[in-house]
């Protein structure tokens, strides 16, 4: 199967190797995860598309993902710059380098139309080279439901 | 493959053309992303199926879907108001009337049997009319080995 | 099939009876929505790993499970001390309990390698017990490729 043809593996009508990813979340380690899963995946061969909606679009505007918070530092008292340090110390690339490596590799992102309008988010506030696509509800559920390997964060 | 019908698409004992989000977290971001999803799932022809557990049975409760908080606000500055705002300037239906839409169109809420007891909740707490079904784990694991679209909000 | 043998259900190459959870956060109300569907699809007869990162790694450290924080409590206004007294006049497990069900019947769990790094955690302040493999994404991917049920939590 051609992972790199969305077509071929919708042709097929069932869930093919792919993973899909809604991104609605804005925190530094729920990106993470989404990026090092979607780089993984397309480095395995399968094909990825991200779907952003709500806070995950912050993530798509200049500068939004070195500046994205932890999503639970307060709790546990392991502070955003700690856990950057960690990284640099374990040679873990920054977000904004993964992001790169997604869509150079052939990774896909979807900025929701619709709540960019609720979000008051326009176009031209987001990185131009980050988005590959803006689509709705069908785009996302069209990718969905021919993904084995489907994740909100 | 009749959607409409799940004895059908469990018959064939893989996954169908079927979307099952537990709802675990009680955030009018996240209800909408369920609702929205789901809506959109029925109107292509999937069949659907929410299990609320845990804060999602929250929304289940008289007024629950009209008073859920943001699951956000303090962090970005965009408050519940505002953004109540600019979904009726984009005429985005209310999380009350996407329910009704979602009900109308065959899509099934189950309550976790288990979880309310939990979390103090009676069943003459809960609308009625928006829940179809009660269940347990299993009820969710066969819904959700059946489906290909699985996402826990 | 036989569940127990995951050799079996990869050499397919597509989705068996499988879950796959991620858990990313460190609340006490999420473990108990990964460890219930976990023991619950083991006892189905299902196959069922868990890939601990980020947060969730705190679950995995001695008393990490009995310590866990609810993901919601302040919000509520329903406190940790409450739900537990529920949970015991429910005749609900504690979620040590619960993991040693999950591991007697056959769950994996895999501790993420790459965030034990940048989260400051050695093998050592893991329960060995509790941690079945280590792994990193292409771990997390080959069980989540072959998996009909994939969630993060």
């Amino acid at each position: 199967m051609d992972h790199s043809n969305p077509e071929i593996a919708l042709a097929g009508g069932k869930p093919g190797d792919k993973v899909t990813i809604i991104v609605h979340s804005y925190a530094m380690d729920k990106l993470y995860s989404a990026l090092i899963i979607g780089t993984g995946a397309l480095a395995m061969g399968m094909d990825v598309a991200f779907y952003f909606t709500f806070w995950g679009l912050k993530a798509l505007q200049k500068n939004g993902l070195a500046k994205a918070p932890l999503s639970a530092m307060h709790l546990l008292g392991l502070g955003k710059w700690m856990m950057q340090r960690m990284m640099r110390k374990s040679k873990v690339a920054t977000l904004e380098r993964l992001m790169a490596d997604y869509l150079e590799l052939g990774g896909r992102v979807i900025a929701c139309d619709m709540t960019m309008q609720i979000m008051g988010i326009k176009k031209e506030q987001l990185r131009q080279d980050w988005v590959t696509d803006y689509g709705a509800v069908g785009t996302y559920l069209n990718e969905a439901r021919h993904s084995t390997v489907n994740l909100i964060i």
